[in-house]
């Protein structure tokens, strides 16, 4: 498997995008038709573009996605939907296709309408779509809404059948993410060559969200417009895919959901967090994700301060079968690990060389959390960040 | 019903506490065998005097209470143990009766070692016991962490059968505050100088422990040192209580909760959520508990923000069956009402008096939130605060 730099724009897929005023219009075009699956929030309530997508994504096929940010167009009532429907007539009118070819999406404030002139004006002025690493960029760049750097990643990865494959995807969000539940958990586009037999397209991507968007927390929030959806063209001469496909398609899940976890609002550094030994993978995944969640731990992630006990009393919480007198727990930054509690006995005490350590490794930017439960061999990772007066302030103002 | 000023030195109990370096150590003693009902965390990490309360407790019966603040004495193995062990022995030396007789508890930093010295000095500097107001508040200050005031309430009341009696509480807790799921979620000491016949005592606590402490939300993290204490003293020379009894001892855990939320770490305004017409009270307790707990709504009440679509995200990820189109959402300050959604239809929107209305409301110290689900008859009332800097603050420098 191998890193590309073209995102989205795989072999047989296009894109496009434009940011004006307040508003942002991408465009992901497939040159014949792909196959679809599509993974929305489990919120009970859901945005226009997310029912009339859930809709076209119905028979499994679809021709692109147009998606918009600056407005969610979400509890907007019947006009909302006739709004959604309206972005497909227009992709499907400039494009081509049927409007019920794409699925469509809207990221922003919750509640005001569409502004539809708006929309019409940005898909008129939108470039020709192409198929380059730019184009994707720009795509990426224009459903960006207090993300600040576009997200974006691609590999290619050969089948155990020879065929070479691409899988790529471009991604938002950096606040109101929180695990889906369910389902998804924010806005990502991911497209691939390769053809995806039978009805496997969709749980090949479940999978894959379940180990990356679905662990990854920023605020805990769980948006109305999450949406998580993979166009498989079928243009590389495949016939099935097998465990090298996931793999890959994995890892494009993972790497755009440490964008996302990197990019958490206000940010000012990374936190993952690993449960392994749990009881089962679903207990891994609670502990991990209470972790990364916890507002505790992520302000003293911030501060930098080692305060190791939010970190047990998270673990505590998560749902997780925990004695703690098995717990061991470590700290990793980039290039120093310590161990703050083994086989549930407190290594880093005041006055201790292991405190000291551990302070030192809170200062860095990049913060590793493992916990070694030992009570059976489930493990999981969470991706989050901490919690820093920037996301007080970037939520304080939002609207207004 | 009539408020007192009394806290917990409600007849047949007396009170102290003290205060030095970074350590606070509180005490309060029924005059006699008092019954007792505990509720504790259901975190599976519980610190040693919980662990230590819990077995004290089983008996139903208690002669006092003794906590200490600067240190949770959690996670802190055997050692742990034997120190909560031995507050209660030095509690027993100094005021009398068996160590058995005590509940204990303690609130602080998690993962280091209790330092008993400090504890035992306090303990034998500790002013006699005293009941008064003074002495209700001095143990109340001496439990303080992060809390920036002492929180205490009484009440006295009329049973039907003519007996008076009183009820009497001090709590703590700023931070670390979320909803107990199984038990309770913070800090409270009640006292009651009624009788409780039977095994009423539990019943009755939990009812309006249920109603209070588990419906207030500060940061979502749920604490490993939680308790809600209640000691009956029976002096009152009632033979049964009724529905005067829980209705006050309902309103005590009520305006203690509330405190709780009004000092939430850093908070600077005070957020109530209602929801009524709920398909169940549970759903309705579930649904006043996503809206009080979510970081956007916290974030946007902070900067005075009318950005309504969280609440209406807040309500859809809460678990609650809703439909949006019902859904009606009114905002409140301490004069003035607006309605934001009315039947599912969005009235707060640009350019409307419903949000200059909105704008100027959540300008104020004090905002209640209603939401109307129309799905049956269900209500509950959740108690939390905004999120701003100083929260982040406060626990970004914690131990450091």
């Amino acid at each position: 498997m191998e890193e590309t730099d073209v995102g989205v724009c795989v072999p047989g897929f296009k894109a496009a995008g434009i940011r004006k005023g307040g508003y942002g219009l991408a465009v992901i075009l497939s040159e014949g038709e792909a196959d679809c699956a599509l993974m929305v929030t489990s919120n009970r309530v859901r945005a226009a573009p997310v029912l009339v997508s859930l809709g076209h994504a119905g028979r499994g096929k679809a021709r692109g996605v147009v998606a918009s940010s600056g407005n969610a167009n979400c509890f907007t009532g019947e006009k909302g939907l006739e709004d959604a429907r309206e972005m497909c007539r227009l992709a499907a009118g400039r494009f081509g296709s049927s409007p019920q070819d794409y699925i469509v999406n809207s990221t922003g404030v919750i509640g005001r309408r569409l502004d539809m002139d708006a929309i019409e004006a940005l898909l008129e002025e939108m470039p020709e779509p192409a198929s380059s690493r730019d184009a994707s960029l720009a795509a990426a760049k224009a459903i960006m809404t207090t993300d600040t750097v576009p997200k974006m990643y691609s590999v290619r990865t050969t089948l155990e059948t020879g065929e070479e494959v691409h899988i790529g995807g471009i991604a938002k969000g950096a606040g109101m993410i929180a695990p889906g539940l369910v389902h998804a958990t924010m806005f990502c586009f991911l497209t691939t060559d390769a053809r995806i037999p039978g009805d496997r397209i969709q749980s090949v991507l479940r999978e894959a969200v379940e180990l990356s968007f679905n662990m990854t927390v920023v605020d805990g929030d769980m948006s109305t417009n999450d949406m998580v959806c993979l166009l498989a063209g079928g243009t590389a001469g495949n016939k099935d895919i097998d465990e090298n496909f996931q793999k890959a398609l994995d890892r494009v899940c993972r790497e755009l959901a440490r964008m996302i976890a990197r990019d958490g609002e206000g940010a000012t550094k990374y936190l993952e967090v690993t449960v392994r030994n749990a009881a089962t993978r679903e207990d891994a995944a609670a502990a991990a994700r209470a972790v990364a969640g916890s507002s505790l731990v992520k302000t003293a992630v911030f501060g930098s301060d080692p305060n190791w006990g939010r970190i047990i009393a998270a673990l505590g919480y998560s749902g997780a079968e925990m004695d703690p007198g098995k717990v061991s727990l470590y700290l990793r930054g980039r290039e120093r690990e310590v161990c703050l509690v083994r086989d549930g006995e407190p290594l880093a005490l005041e006055g201790t060389e292991e405190l000291k350590l551990a302070e030192e490794v809170m200062k860095e930017k990049e913060i590793h959390i493992t916990a070694d439960l030992a009570m059976g061999e489930g493990e999981a990772t969470a991706f989050g960040c901490d919690l820093g007066y920037d996301y007080v302030k970037i939520n304080a103002e939002y609207t207004t």
